[in-house]
């Protein structure tokens, strides 16, 4: 690995750690420069602006989730009902672990950057968007295995797993907002039990 | 009323809108001014810090919302589900007109606050959880009557509430990510029909 790609990976790593468990506009390049051990100038090389960046942490969030929890959660090799409650079990042990580590529980990076700056940047918000769909689809397949294999009623799936995807970051804001990972412990196990009919969905 | 209160009002009614439509990092005392037409002398003589009108700007928020919609939704007179189906049915309703206003779905105050600041300003965090637990008690309320009444079978009817909160929370928060008020339309129906056991919150 070339010393520059080194110092991409350190910058990406350094500012999704300080949003992360600050927001984003309280994290400045200068810090993020800092907590990286980079120049201004070796910054501005990679990133013409920490929305680029930020951008570049969006995609950074969502591989690591992928590898951390999502694979492991949806793996096509479990009983589709089974895949929902493994999801629901890592994420309580991931924000219970990052309360243990930062002395805050962060809460979901996408749902963060959405509620900071959906209403003010629009490309932000988009990229966003984009990563909550891909959750929403992880959620979907399971859905429509469960469905398949009749281990859930008629539902309208889509709806269905839409519902569960909000329920999902509203329980992660619920315990940022008492910083108490125990709230993920407490409501995220009824999240499989959300159901969104076909026809409630159609009117 | 003396120009003194009017003042303070006008202070923190445009605070209110820019905050929520924008974020509380984003804006200023100096536009707050501005979009107030008050002098920076006249801010600091009613409050110490953005901080400090920020707590005066969620009570006003909680006070408006009393009045525009919980006060209307959770009326004792009607039958404790329905106030929970007037819940939803107002809610999508305000977000839709605030769209139609300003353009950008702006969700939660209350969430939005805790998404951007909970990590790093524990006053705000204190203010912005007491809220949401008020919010919380306004619909614990009608599932205590609910049961009461034997509208629901038997749950844990304070689990139930927080969940109840949390969906309200995360459906405000993908429509604000969506900027659609049309995810509040279709998701918050299915807000009534969550339900966690007795069983499942002991365990």
């Amino acid at each position: 690995m070339s010393p520059s790609s080194d110092t991409r990976e350190r910058i990406v790593a350094s500012a999704r750690e300080l949003i992360y468990t600050r927001s984003y506009a309280d994290v400045g390049v200068a810090q993020i420069c800092d907590a990286a051990d980079v120049k201004k100038g070796s910054f501005y090389h990679f990133f013409p602006s920490k929305r680029e960046l930020t951008l570049a942490v969006l995609d950074e969030t969502y591989a690591d989730a992928k590898t951390r929890m999502l694979d492991r959660a949806f793996d096509p090799q479990l009983p589709p009902l089974q895949r929902l409650h493994r999801f629901v079990e890592l994420n309580a042990q991931i924000q219970a672990e990052l309360f243990a580590e930062t002395g805050v529980v962060p809460g979901c990076q996408f749902g963060n950057l959405a509620a900071e700056q959906a209403t003010q940047d629009a490309v932000l918000r988009a990229r966003v968007g984009v990563m909550l769909d891909r959750l929403q689809a992880e959620i979907r397949v399971a859905l429509g295995d469960a469905l398949a294999a009749g281990e859930v009623a008629a539902i309208d799936v889509d709806a269905t797993a839409a519902a569960m995807l909000a329920y999902f970051e509203g329980v992660l804001l619920i315990a940022k907002s008492h910083n108490d990972p125990g709230v993920v412990a407490r409501l995220l196990p009824a999240l499989p039990d959300i159901r969104i009919a076909p026809a409630a969905a159609a009117g």
